[in-house]
């Protein structure tokens, strides 16, 4: 097929905009998306410090080349990047991350859970079993960037959630029948890094492609654990869903930002935990994990 | 299998509750069930005079006899069903409903879409074409039952509505990302008769076991215009999600009433349509659809 746009040779067709694009315009139509939601939001103004946290998976490595070539110009922005080694056996090489860091040109830094916690990921599903070994690893990892970019006075946190995660995210709060997670707003925590996730608007595949395009030497082995996931379940249902209805995943994103919107909750106040004596997320929940 | 409750031969097994039930305690909790939701919503009270929107069918059948166990010997309320005919030449025969009504001992008023709007839903759909006639011959038929109900000094219309039924309307409105229908009290609009749905905590398939029980002659023919509707696609989805996760159903209705029921979003006012002069829902919706 031919670009709609040029003529030239299309590499992808986008079921909800009818389009067939060709290199240069799936990526003009790419970053343009991306750049809007940083502007519609406000994620990033001068003087900004942020953190990518980088896997070293595709969709991280195709933020963190992203933001290098929208910020790499500007001298009031800095970029770095943050690595958390989980401890997963078999998983998770620090050395894919540096590699695609040192290629990309940003600094980074690492921590890991052994660190930050005492102990690895694997041991916490050795202790709890692996049922929700996906929940305790998110709930540990954002506790465990926040930490990090806190001490190297980031202002921001960047994460490449992309429109498929969090079209999920949205709709297993709705299989799970939980109204506040669908009214409360998630990146506006007190005493907390404030999260950016500037993929917002684009689907895991125009990401995915998008590294393929420009990052090499990316991780692309799955979590050991993952497999245990309820969102795997809502993943392909979604997908299924959206094949038959293309802006369905679209039309669930702005469901969701519509509801925060309307600011019926406020954003969680960050508690003081009293084990730990630190600011924490929602009743200390990391706490309780370990 | 033995019934979980008094070892008499089981007829139903409840996934979500983990129970297997004989008729006697089948029939048991699903009546303390619908009660219930009639207790907690406070549907109905004394002088009230409640028509039973009556299709023939074994959800509406089902609704009409139990109504009328529970208020049959109640002096201080009156039970009535209302059939429409939308005029779908080899669906909806009066006589199905006819027969029903007069076996349950109940007065049956009768309406038709060719009465009230001057032409049947055949003739709609030939007109605006199929794609959306269920959408069309729900809104005609809500309009229909409401001046129906009206002009017989009814105080509640009580509709078959089901657990399935209503956690697919409140899936319908998440993937198309409209957060106005879920946060808007569906049953309290102004100068509307108020419905009732004595069935919404109901799985459909008891609702249709407990028609089997109690109802002969129902209709089990479906509408021909039905295989375009969305609702059909979202049907198959949620059944196949339930399996795996049998309280999702729950989980959805419970969410969307907990929406409602903060208020954010005050209930519809209904205006007086400017052509046909008279109360009407969302901005003369009806009208339009003709």
């Amino acid at each position: 097929m031919l670009c709609s746009k040029c003529r030239h040779p299309a590499i992808i067709y986008q079921r909800y905009s009818g389009l067939h694009l060709c290199k240069a315009h799936f990526i003009a139509d790419f970053e343009s998306k991306a750049k809007r939601a940083i502007r519609n939001h406000r994620w990033i103004k001068p003087k900004d410090r942020i953190a990518v946290a980088l896997s070293g998976g595709k969709n991280s490595s195709a933020l963190l080349y992203f933001l290098k070539k929208i910020l790499g110009t500007r001298r009031d922005v800095r970029l770095s990047a943050i690595f958390i080694d989980e401890g997963t056996k078999g998983n998770r090489d620090c050395h894919v991350a540096a590699n695609i860091a040192d290629a990309i040109g940003v600094e980074l830094i690492t921590g890991s859970f052994e660190e930050v916690f005492g102990k690895t990921i694997d041991k916490v599903v050795m202790e709890k079993g692996d049922r929700f070994s996906c929940t305790f690893c998110r709930v540990l990892r954002g506790k465990c960037l926040n930490r990090i970019a806190h001490d190297h006075d980031m202002t921001k946190l960047a994460l490449a959630i992309n429109l498929d995660d969090e079209a999920q995210n949205v709709l297993v709060n709705v299989f799970r029948g939980d109204p506040e997670r669908l009214l409360k707003p998630a990146d506006t925590l007190a005493e907390i890094v404030p999260i950016i996730r500037p993929f917002l608007p684009i689907p895991a595949r125009e990401v995915a492609l998008y590294a393929y395009l420009h990052v090499e030497g990316f991780e692309i082995r799955q979590c050991p654990h993952s497999h245990n996931a309820l969102i795997n379940d809502v993943h392909s249902l979604l997908n299924d869903y959206t094949w038959r209805h293309p802006s369905t995943k679209y039309a669930i994103v702005n469901l969701s930002e519509q509801l925060v919107s309307y600011g019926f909750m406020p954003g969680t106040h960050a508690d003081i935990c009293p084990v730990r004596g630190e600011s924490d997320l929602s009743e200390y929940r990391p706490c309780r994990m370990l």
